[in-house]
């Protein structure tokens, strides 16, 4: 259970970490849409390992193959199915793992659900599955780039460097400039920096990602239990190492400020408001001002230190970090958090069709 | 669309602020259930308007009748609707916003999503909404206990009046010992202090609840796109005027901190760790530790002051807040946040009935 | 579970039998719609008890409150609760079925599945449950004459008298002008004899009913495992005292014809066929073309004769047939029938909104 | 939309019948299940094509690939995802075929709903799909088996040529004894003939099946909407072909019998029944007697005659059918209808279990 996002663009995936490949069906996607492959490579070698120096070793090609659902370049209504050999798999990496549970992993958690698991780089549990959220997630975007909707994801934190800007003054164009995917040299500069005395150490660091919506639509979201920003909240949180949530409210502090000082005053029968505290959201409806959340990520768990830890015997055992692992997850996951809100934005365009006679 | 929550355990729920009545159907409560009505009575009050000084002056006696689902106060298995009469409705008061949308609130979002807008006391986007998760929340609070998992939920911030503990420090039997719901006296007296200020000024203040499930079983959360916190985000952004939400990692920034620092060291086979900065879930699965949220509201829209805004033909409006309103959400919305997580953990708790063979 | 009918339009209900009250949720009904609160009560009135001397003598007034989702007259967009009290219960006539089970009746089986059951007129189990999928119904047709489709059932059989003509050749106009529902009066008459006989006879019979929707639209159904067919049959089948279904194929029997003899040849552009073997849908999707289907409905299972059975200790009792009954249940779920159509067409033209970009 | 099927164990598919390749994902089988490959393989074989004289010449070997969810032989409890290749595709066939739509197929619903299709073979419309729903049939049986339930299909009727028997009179070792998979010899010879004649002629027939379930449990079904016989309905008329269900009233005209002839007399408190007219299932839940139903298919659509019909433009087309098809579905659908029935009996095996406290 649990393997499907969506209600009306429905992105079902499988796949573990060390299995021969990964893949998914789009089930729902419109009829007539003319794939754009460039895109979704683009979004792919943007979220794959082994793209830089800053990021895991692990060497994938992540070519995304289609089986169905395209005919001569363009969507048939049917389901997309579509699947990714996994090619740089050592699974001996983690024999000295098999019967021992990782700190902070989800060793003992699938252990205790399912009374099995497959132990070899996480199995399922890995954020190799998010591969498969880059393919359905661009091909989202494709869909609401078509309607003017556009969506941008940048690194605003990487530890202690934080990007103290809006989101309105960044360029969109000099998020991918660099390797850590923070549109501001000076400061992704440090924040590489800071990641790379992470990685000497053996340690990790957790960061966050900032990501926007602009040219939005009004009447997106179903109230009361699917608001928009609860959807995009689970979309978010259901990301690998995601910890934190929080849409609107620019940098201020939700919890200590003043009803007079974030009312956004609405402007025009348009719904443009002069502040954008809301963060283009109200009673869980988009209103057509900009959507904007920040998404924390806590530091990744394997560590290239010893760790004690207990096997499934209850005996404590000594581990020592093996594998090749990110030593902070955000610059990778960027393009992933832009896919899980395209992929949440696409679903709730769909619903809205039907909301009027 | 929307107005269902979970998969096994099935709330959907109706009514406006100002209708005659509002009310739910829950769909998959498990027979045999002994159901405490004292409890889930104590639970409304808790919810309800008019219950002191800090709180809405709108007199709600807030009576459920259970129309169905309970025979001889056990629960059969079928259906379990109920409602809940709108008695101290004054629509009156609505009158000057028939045609005018209030900044920050979902008037606009309402009217452009749908094209027609219930504008008396917020009509479906109103908290009254929130009576009915309450009654189902207490009777999914029950199962759990039936089985040992107990909650408890407390305001942890008022504007900037912050509780600076752990949820392990303070004592549960206290939270309701005063109208602000925060366990530690001294503490409590400053935030209702903080929000009679507000009050007075015709202003609002934001504010935070933690919540926390004890005694908790692991194997609960369906990855990977049901993970159980992505499930419990969802559910506590679902309530009005939630921005923010946190889980694990105590008191710490998530995204500045080292894997070395927050890693969970695991004690025995039972899942036991020796820190809970994951905050009882691994992967998306409970790992059988406690699970501790933290929710940050904003401050109430509805303020005593003047405010310009739009109305449906553009034209610009003085706005003077009318109505009886909170001048802070989060005393009332303790037994609320509390809903949700019972909610959303029996949903689970239920699903991983069937995860093994 | 299992209370909620549809995706986009969803009915859920609650409510049994003896209960105070019987009511439901619909939620995702398009904003706007006017609703005629004459149909809906007309539609009511053709399925409620003690309407006529051929059916159960119970009675009900069938008033539905509605409590939300509708404003000035017209859908908000927002949930659609609605009510209906219970009046005329006799909970004492089933006294002496607190322990037994009645043959053929629902009885055991629930017991079986939740360990506890209401036995009072059949609990949840009884056919008072579909009062509400009437009220649904009824708005769902609204909205599909808003479009141009046009739903109507009939008695096409009750035991042996059968209504020998094609749902073309009758006039929809003469369904309602009999107690049976059958549009032929000279068969109509022959039905009712039927059904006094076995009434006389303390017995019950079984019958058929036809359904149609004229001026269908193409497009709608959602392969391969929601075949707009697959959909409707679940939905007649979801009937009480459903036990067949058959669509398309006129009298012809489906399963000793050739190929060649039923292919609907298509005559122009518009999908067009010259006959309509299909019954209005290819690959699960409609064609344009009518719909129409076949639902056998068995005898009433309370007989007001002697019969044997067993209590929950296993004893042989001897029952003996009381309550208010139906002796053939076909002319008052006319109107159900309908409901059960429209709301499976309305569901699925709310999709057929999304299918192209 | 509509391409998965189940709540709790789940199974989307993808594929078209030209297509690369055909395959999906199980989202929900349990963990720790030992899967019988050999069981899988012989399912598909009884179901691929080419396998008799009265089958389509298509040479498929149906070759599946499981790429996750499986570790050593057994189930993980994470999705299933697998694959099997087109092999045998002939698209030139179809090339007469693109603009122009085939009576009584999908084609021009297709393309009234998506504006686009594929025409060659059918495209996703092909019963080429159904090759995924044995595979997960078959783990789904496998997981009956393991709880003592066992289900068998058979013919019972090929155009004119009817097997008399009760489900009860036959033996199910001697179904897959010959090729059109009916337990008696002599009519299945018949059968055989009568096949062969129409494909001689060019010409297709319909046919039954006839599907029971033996050492059923009490307790599935979830109603009023879920009903278990409603849930197969839904289940049997989703399969390509498929015009109608019945379930229970062995032989017996439903629709004329009357209530004290059909009723079920109870015997004991295990639920056992003196006759079975139920079909092993009151008010939507099974009570432990037998499951057992009747499916009727209509000849196939593709005949080796010359049709007209009319193409994208209106304009009328004379057709020869070509390609490789068979002349009578039945034979290859056994194994088809025995996974739907195992695919629903498993989903409401796995609610049941969340029935009681």
């Amino acid at each position: 259970m649990g393997n499907t996002f969506g209600r009306l663009f429905k992105l079902t995936t499988f796949g573990e970490s060390h299995g021969n490949s990964i893949g998914g069906i789009i089930d729902g996607c419109p009829a007539g849409l003319e794939i754009d492959f460039e895109h979704i490579n683009l979004q792919l070698a943007r979220r794959k390992p082994g793209q830089s120096s800053i990021t895991s070793s692990r060497k994938e090609s992540d070519i995304v193959e289609f089986n169905s659902g395209i005919l001569k370049g363009k969507t048939t209504g049917t389901p997309i199915g579509f699947i990714i050999k996994n090619n740089d798999v050592k699974s001996k990496d983690y024999d000295h793992l098999q019967n021992v549970f990782r700190p902070s992993h989800a060793d003992f958690s699938y252990y205790a659900k399912y009374g099995i698991r497959d132990h070899r780089g996480g199995g399922r549990s890995s954020a190799r599955e998010t591969v498969c959220r880059v393919v359905a997630g661009a091909i989202a975007q494709q869909i609401l780039i078509k309607i003017g909707v556009k969506i941008h994801a940048y690194v605003s934190k990487v530890g202690s460097v934080k990007l103290n800007k809006s989101y309105l003054e960044i360029d969109p164009d000099k998020i991918f400039s660099n390797n850590v995917r923070c549109p501001d040299l000076s400061i992704s500069n440090k924040m590489i920096e800071q990641i790379k005395i992470h990685k000497e150490n053996g340690d990790t660091i957790g960061g966050q990602i900032t990501v926007f919506a602009k040219n939005m639509k009004p009447g997106w979201g179903e109230p009361v239990f699917d608001k928009l920003h609860a959807c995009l909240a689970k979309a978010m949180l259901s990301i690998n190492a995601v910890h934190g949530f929080k849409y609107g409210f620019e940098s201020v502090d939700i919890s200590s400020c003043k009803g007079s000082q974030v009312n956004d005053i609405i402007e025009n029968s348009s719904g443009k408001t002069k502040t954008n505290f809301s963060g283009g959201i109200q009673g869980g409806i988009s209103n057509g001002n900009d959507i904007y959340c920040k998404i924390d990520f806590k530091p990744v768990s394997t560590i290239m230190k010893n760790q004690y830890s207990s096997d499934e015997t209850g005996k404590v055992t000594l581990i020592k970090g093996k594998g090749r692992h990110d030593s902070c997850v955000v610059p990778r996951a960027v393009p992933i958090v832009e896919s899980m809100m395209a992929l949440t934005l696409v679903d709730h365009f769909l619903i809205s069709k039907t909301n009027k006679i």
